[in-house]
């Protein structure tokens, strides 16, 4: 019924839906209210007391001036982003070389915005994050596709390739990669930035989004992206506060590059985009960062706890085949009916997502309660 | 240096922005830090401690639970927005009726996304609101421009002959209009509404968005374009919360209009666009409705004698112009040398808006206090 587009309908009562949106259903995992969620890479631990009593007070003080439009630039913010990916990764940029948006998706869509577009192309490289052609598609950019390896590795020659064959505007790499979990080696990207700048459109390089968004989650030694920042102009790294920061809920996506990157995003930014309300939110909960980087380090030993786990049992007379993971999730299978095995789970009361290639699941890294839930029905569903 | 396109730059460095943005700064009014704000249409009167304490008590509520994403389809909110619409105006429209995002822009994005862009063109009548080629700019929309009349009213056979011309998918009416404070009558809505029911994109009719943004600040009778939702399927009414309802900071636009057509706009919408703490914020201030809307009274009673003010006012032996207002600002002139009397008030702590047409200047209404500075600068800078 979202598009009454076809001639059944009375005249009056069609609407001028875009083509390329008719009959498409709105984006989203199912929304359901089941005991163990572990299927949209939450973090299980919600903030605690003290984080919500910074929170709940930066926002009574925010909300005593909500009369007025917020800090359009919000330097502040950005200011302390800055501060805050200088101390998980070492790299030290300035608060001008931040941007952040309502969500990863906004930053993104922001970045299509500014350098994507009618008559441009954007590359990814699947298995990879669902939203990239819903970006692609919004802005009107072509999406081209290219491919990861068995092991969900990206080959360096491949991508290189592509990007050579394609000329993108933007080419996103995901590190670590949703819904797969693999981290991208820095050679790979360095090839593909390098790549980049020999792409032509309009007389300029192409642009290199690293998304980053699992990035808190990466095992030990694996470097991020932002180290390559100084080296490449052409490269962006995108980070979310809803991951690491179990933040979801605020709605917090944010990206360092050179200035003049994050110039040409405001620009197409909506004014006054990031409320004082968010605004607030954020800066009270990075204010507590050591507090919640604590929970990450707990939830990447439970990762690697169930990589191991998966990795010891046999379904149908073999091992269960799992992706390595540098996430707070885990991707594994290959189950000849994974819908089966995905509503078992449900049944008893724990969801996971049924995505990524064929017969593959995946699972997020819950609390050990949830997971020892999760391990519990696997193996009653699976028979393992 | 937003855009290093140009072919002094070395080649790295150069910027795939796309040609449309090349050069163009962001948008936005400064944000100068003076005593007397009255630039951007903010209500003067920030949240009273019981405001401030719901929201607060609100956010921490919704807190504890931030490392979840949020409600994706927030019908609460919409339904408590629905409600508040069939108070403030009278009609009852379902919570399924209602959309809403952060803040008017983004609303109106999702609309020229969904039934705009590329090959389609959106109508509007100047002088109006700066934004609205913004957005038809992000969206790769054709903006095409029908006239207000001197009195700045829109004559119904002028803009129904633009509507028949150039068969937008979009057309936007704002009433009452920005930055002129115009409300449209209800017979040139009907009419607008009926021309874009003839036209024919891709066998649909077009869209009517009636910016309501200002709309609680309509005079006694004046009546609101919901009404006529119920007769006219191709009818859409946006409002705001940045405004009657002092919130401007926490950034919540929203609208009216047939299910069908929300139902479209959350293809289009980001998953997730809008925080659990913006939900929170708003659904707080909504229970506070009674207590914001008074303020509208006060800052009417203060608008219409701030329009009878100036109507009294001669300046190089005439009197002022000054128009009509339904809203929470005034537009007046003309002026030989706008530039020079906004930066004479604002010399004198006092900062208002210089757009519209050319001559004029435009005020927005704050307390009797900051009215009264308002005017003794105006005396002193403009020789009244």
């Amino acid at each position: 019924m979202a598009n009454p587009r076809n001639t059944d309908t009375p005249r009056a009562l069609r609407l001028p839906v875009r083509p390329e949106l008719a009959g498409i259903e709105p984006y989203g995992a199912p929304q359901l209210d089941v005991p163990v969620l572990l299927n949209v890479n939450e973090n299980p631990y919600g903030p605690s007391q003290a984080v919500v009593a910074s929170i709940a007070s930066a926002v009574a003080d925010a909300a005593a001036g909500l009369n007025r439009y917020p800090d359009r630039d919000f330097l502040g913010l950005r200011g302390d982003l800055a501060d805050y990916l200088a101390r998980e990764s070492g790299v030290r940029v300035e608060a001008e070389q931040v941007w952040a948006a309502n969500g990863s998706n906004e930053v993104m869509l922001h970045l299509l915005q500014a350098f994507a577009g009618p008559g441009r192309t954007v590359v990814s490289f699947a298995p990879t994050y669902s939203m990239y052609p819903e970006y692609a598609r919004d802005t009107h950019s072509e999406y081209v596709v290219g491919r990861r390896e068995a092991d969900f590795t990206l080959d360096p020659g491949h991508a290189t390739a592509v990007v050579a064959e394609h000329q993108p505007s933007v080419t996103i790499l995901t590190s670590p990669n949703n819904p797969t979990g693999t981290a991208l080696s820095v050679d790979t990207i360095v090839a593909v930035c390098e790549a980049a700048l020999e792409v032509d459109v309009d007389g300029a390089p192409g642009i290199v989004v690293v998304d980053e968004a699992y990035g808190e989650f990466r095992r030990e030694g694996v470097p991020s992206a932002l180290e390559l920042l100084e080296r490449f102009p052409n490269l962006v790294v995108s980070r979310t506060m809803s991951k690491a920061f179990a933040l979801a809920g605020a709605r917090l996506g944010y990206l360092a590059a050179r200035r003049e990157i994050v110039d040409a995003l405001r620009v197409v930014r909506l004014p006054y985009h990031l409320s004082a309300v968010t605004q607030a939110t954020a800066r009270a909960a990075l204010s507590h960062a050591d507090e919640l980087l604590g929970q990450v380090a707990a939830l990447r030993a439970e990762r690697d706890r169930t990589v191991e786990w998966l990795r010891a049992q046999t379904h149908d007379g073999r091992p269960l085949d799992v992706a390595d993971s540098d996430s707070n999730f885990v991707l594994f299978g290959r189950f000849a009916d994974r819908h089966a095995i995905w509503q078992g789970l449900l049944d008893r009361g724990v969801l996971i997502r049924e995505t990524g290639p064929e017969g593959w699941l995946r699972v997020s890294i819950g609390t050990r309660e949830e997971m020892v839930a999760f391990k519990d029905a696997l193996v009653e569903v699976a028979g393992l």
